[in-house]
Order: C-alpha cells, then sequence, then structure tokens
C-alpha cells in the first residue's frame, strides 16, 4: 500500500496547489466543499470541482471511492474526495443525505462549531447534544454510507454519535485534549471510544490545534502521534492537516463568523504554519518525523495514509 | 437481447404500477423527473425515486447505465432512468448539465411546449431556434453524457438541435406528422435528420398523438410503426409510451398550464387510451401488433427496447 492521503484541506484550489500535491506524493485528499453554504452553495462548489477536474484532469481525479483513489494513484493523480464541515446542505430534509451522496459527497460534519440542526458546535455555550433529527440523521449517514465526521462538534454532541452511529466514525482533523487543550480538542476518553469502535481520528496541523502553535517543532508533534499509537493503536490514526493553502484571512474571518455575526472580527488571521509543514510538498518530510518518533514502517505507513484507504473502503457504500 | 424499455412514463408511481410493470415485462423506463419544477424541485422528485427504491427494491432499481438495465433484469427487476422534460433545472449555470448526470439524470429535453432558456417549444408562437444558451448546452450534454431529447421542441428549435449535436439525439415521445399531424408531430424530414445522424425516434401511445386519438387500432399503430422503419430503418425506432398511469386530471392541467397560467384550463382532461394500450401489463400486446404488422422478430426487439439499450450504451458516457 503505502498511501499517502490527507484527511482534510480547504485550500484555496488552483494548479500550483494540484502540482505541489503530486509533488509532495500526496495520492488522495478530502476537500471541504461546505462551511456555512447551503445545498445550492454546495452544488456550486461541487460544480467548482467538476470544473477544475477538466481542465486540471492531468493532475487531479474525482473520487467517491477506495476504488477511484487506486485508479488515481495507478494514473499519477491526486484523487479528490468531497465532505462538508457542517450539514447544511440537508435543511431539515432527511432524503438530502442520499442526495448528498450521490452527488459524490463522503463526509459530513455532524457540526462546524456552532449549533446545527444536528448538534452542538465546539464553541456554542451549552451543548445539548445529539437532536432528534441528529439521531435520524445518523442512522441514514450509516444506511447510505455517508461518513459522519465529529471534527468541531461539542463535546456530548459528539459522545452521543458515536454511542448512536452503528458503523466507525471519524474525527477528520482534530488534537488530543492531553497534548494541547483547545475546544477544537478531544479528550482521551472520546478518542478511545471512537477508535474502540473501529473510527479514525486524524491528527490537525492547523497551528491553533498544536501545541505551541506555529512554533511546535516536528518532533514534538510525531511523539505526540507515538504516544497515540500505544494509547489507540496506530491503525486508527491518520493525518487530517486542515491546510488552508492560499486563503486570504478573510476566509478564516468567514469560517468563524458566516453570516450569521454582524461584524465579522477583521483582526482574525490565518496563524503561520510550522516551518516542517506549511504545503503539500511537506509530506514525505512530516513521514521521516513519524519514523524517528519511533513508529514501524508499517505503522507510519498507515498513518500517513492506509488508515484512510482502509476506512474509504468500509465506509462508503451500504453497510 | 429481447429487452422490453419504455422511453417515456409520467405515472402516479405506486408500488400497483411496479407490480404491473414486471406483469408486463418491462426491463426499464425512462420516468420523468421534471416539468416545471426548478432545481430543488427535480432534486425533492429524485429524493422520492430514492424512497421508492428503498421501499419497492424488489420491483425496482435506479439505474444511469445500459450495464444497471442490464443487471436489473438479471435480478428480475424494472430499471428505472431519469430525466427532465424542461431545462429549467440548470437555471442560466451551465455548470448545473454535469451536476444533473451526477445527481442520475440521462435525458434532458430542450423544451417543454413554450419558450424554455436553450429554445422554443412546439406550442410556442414564435420559434427563434436553439438560443446563445442552448447551443453551450448541446455541446455541454454531448461532452458529460446527458441525452437530449427533442420530444415538445419546436421544429426550428429541434432542427437546429439536431444539426449543433455532435452525438446522436433522441425524441424520446412523439409522432410522425405525415401519420397524425399535431404540433407534437415531427415532419418526415426531420425525423429523417435524427436517425441518419444515429438519433433514436420513440413512438408516443398517448390518445392525442394517436391518429383517432383512443380509437386508434393496434393494427394501425403498427402498420405506421412498419412504414416507419421503412423510411428511417427499424434499429432507430422504439416505443415512449407516455403513460401517465394513476394520475388525476389536475396533473395533465398542470402539465399544460405549468405555474406561468394564472388560470388553468379546469376542463382538460386525460384522454382514454386506446383498449389494446392502457398500462404497463400491455407490452406483450404491443409486441404481438408489430410482429403481425410483418416486421421481422429482429426488428421488433429492437422497437421494444433492444435500439434504447443500445442508445443508453452509446449515449450515457463521455464521448
Amino acid at each position: 500500500m503505502g498511501f499517502v492521503i490527507d484527511g482534510l484541506q480547504y485550500a484555496n484550489w488552483s494548479r500550483d496547489i494540484f502540482v505541489e500535491m503530486r509533488a509532495g506524493g500526496v495520492d488522495a485528499v478530502h476537500a471541504t466543499v461546505g462551511y456555512h453554504e447551503d445545498f445550492l452553495g454546495v452544488v456550486a462548489n461541487l460544480a467548482a470541482w467538476n470544473r477544475r477536474f477538466e481542465v486540471d484532469g492531468d493532475l487531479v481525479a474525482r473520487a467517491v471511492s477506495a476504488g477511484d483513489v487506486r485508479r488515481a494513484r495507478a494514473a499519477g493523480k491526486t484523487a479528490v474526495l468531497f465532505g462538508t464541515q457542517n450539514p447544511l446542505a440537508l435543511g431539515t430534509d432527511l432524503k438530502r443525505i442520499e442526495i448528498c451522496h450521490q452527488l459524490g459527497l463522503r463526509f459530513m460534519q455532524v457540526t462546524y462549531n456552532q449549533q446545527s440542526l444536528l448538534g452542538a458546535g465546539c464553541f456554542e455555550a451549552v451543548d445539548g447534544g445529539l437532536t432528534a433529527f441528529g439521531r435520524e440523521a445518523v442512522a441514514e449517514m450509516n444506511r447510505v454510507g455517508l461518513a459522519i465526521d465529529l471534527s468541531h462538534a461539542g463535546l456530548r454532541t459528539a459522545a452521543d454519535a458515536v454511542a448512536a452511529s452503528r458503523r466507525p466514525v471519524a474525527v477528520t482533523h482534530a488534537t488530543p485534549a492531553w497534548w494541547h487543550d483547545t475546544p477544537r480538542s478531544l479528550p482521551h476518553e472520546l478518542i478511545a471510544e471512537v477508535t474502540r469502535a473501529g473510527g479514525i481520528f486524524g491528527f490537525s496541523l492547523y497551528p491553533n490545534h498544536l501545541k505551541d502553535g506555529g512554533d511546535c517543532r516536528l518532533q514534538a508533534f510525531a511523539a505526540m502521534v507515538a504516544e497515540a499509537a500505544g494509547r489507540y493503536g496506530a491503525e486508527h490514526l491518520a493525518i487530517g492537516s486542515d491546510l488552508c493553502q492560499g486563503q486570504p484571512d478573510s476566509v478564516v474571518q468567514w469560517m468563524r463568523a458566516g453570516d450569521w455575526v454582524r461584524h465579522a472580527d477583521a483582526s482574525v488571521q490565518f496563524p503561520a504554519m510550522p516551518a516542517w509543514f506549511g504545503s503539500n510538498r511537506d509530506f514525505p518530510g512530516l513521514r521521516a518525523g513519524l519514523v524517528s518518533a519511533g513508529l514501524s514502517p508499517e505503522e507510519v505507513d498507515g498513518i500517513m495514509g492506509d488508515n484512510w484507504l482502509r476506512f474509504f473502503e468500509a465506509s462508503f457504500g451500504p453497510a
């Protein structure tokens, strides 16, 4: 195997970035196609991707299955899978889950930072857990093979979703609270529950999710991953870099405030990335860091991508 | 082969009708999922079909390819393919064509009776032909493999589309004007152009499209089909019954008036079907009629479904 798969990116997509992906040996990436967009907004984002596959089809290929990822690698291309960081595209219509799956979405977060119709986000003052609609949605996502992503969820909501889901869930991009405790971090017990149930935990490389932020050393990050491998089993761990290459600061302001805040905080900026991980070219260095931390070659292969591929294989069709 | 495929129906779908399809040996049907609906309306219709495939999955199966039709027959089910009789789902966004294809649509009419953004319908006072957007749309439908359906188009618009299309087009359900001349009928030369270019012409069994309406005899219909086989070649002919089983008269009033007429004509009713073709059970009798008209077994097999299957095979992917 030896796949390199990134469990989440939201770049300002361009041919330059696709070239960097090839240079970094990235076989597949889960690309976000929705934060605060409704259904038509997600459709417009998917349509923009169709155009990219047409124009830059020598570098990237649309993927909705593990098989598509294998075929893309064989053709020397980076496979792009789709997901949304919010369930807003559903509105209140459960049937939209299968429609989204038919449109090619393979991941959907229960919510993004704030309350959604499914559950509460990690920055919401009160987390009432998975809602009635949220419970229906989890069952329907299980049925059609739309992977449940608990990144950005509140802890009670996330725990409810793990308990409700009949299939393994994903945390595509987050941080263990025992390493760096932020509202976006997950406590040990919750990560243990996700992974015990066959789920997967992707380590974010977004500076706010790193101990010491942009000053975090690769050695420290890799040591944390090795510690997590000991706690949860390396076969349940992965990378979800949260790379936002080429995005202007207005985008992170919009991520935070969406259109539900009257005045977005114009002082919010994208934090500086660590020196050892600033672009899609840096995956080989990340791999080297994990090897140096004492993980076995098989463990490193799994964390760098093979674990995602197995998750794709098990998760994207009917149970 | 010996497939039985109906090129167009718009029933009030129910398990009873699916049972009749099985009884009539219908291997596949092209079902309309849009008349006057916009994009979200078409999505809602597709979502309703997803539910039917779940509930009545022992009788019907979703299909987007000739292979799906073959698999459905092997499993003893009727394959259902989707199309719209209007391009309203596109709005003014060319990129929605590929999105519609990804949602499973495989046919799209250039327009339905009146003017669309692509061209004029057969009941429009003035037919200016294919519009600028219409020309872009034809090229894009060719590119992604969304079959162009010229039923209900104005004659100039239809002729423009045949000339503009780089791939064979379909007239899923219509009538030769030389047999029964109505605004919905196509003159000989236009049918000849469609079929010369490798396209397919489906005979409607809607009473208004039959000579003598509901009183039309099977013998007369079959003799007309045999005459058409002589003119155009049997391999370019097919059935598009236009069956609207179980629909109340309010539906035909809505088909005619959509939401663009202040007062729909409440006197409009569905016409009575001919005695020999009133439901999905009547396909064997229709076949017998074609055999009696002197068509060869191979010709009859083609017209009853094999020609559609070949058209599906050639039309639903990239060129």
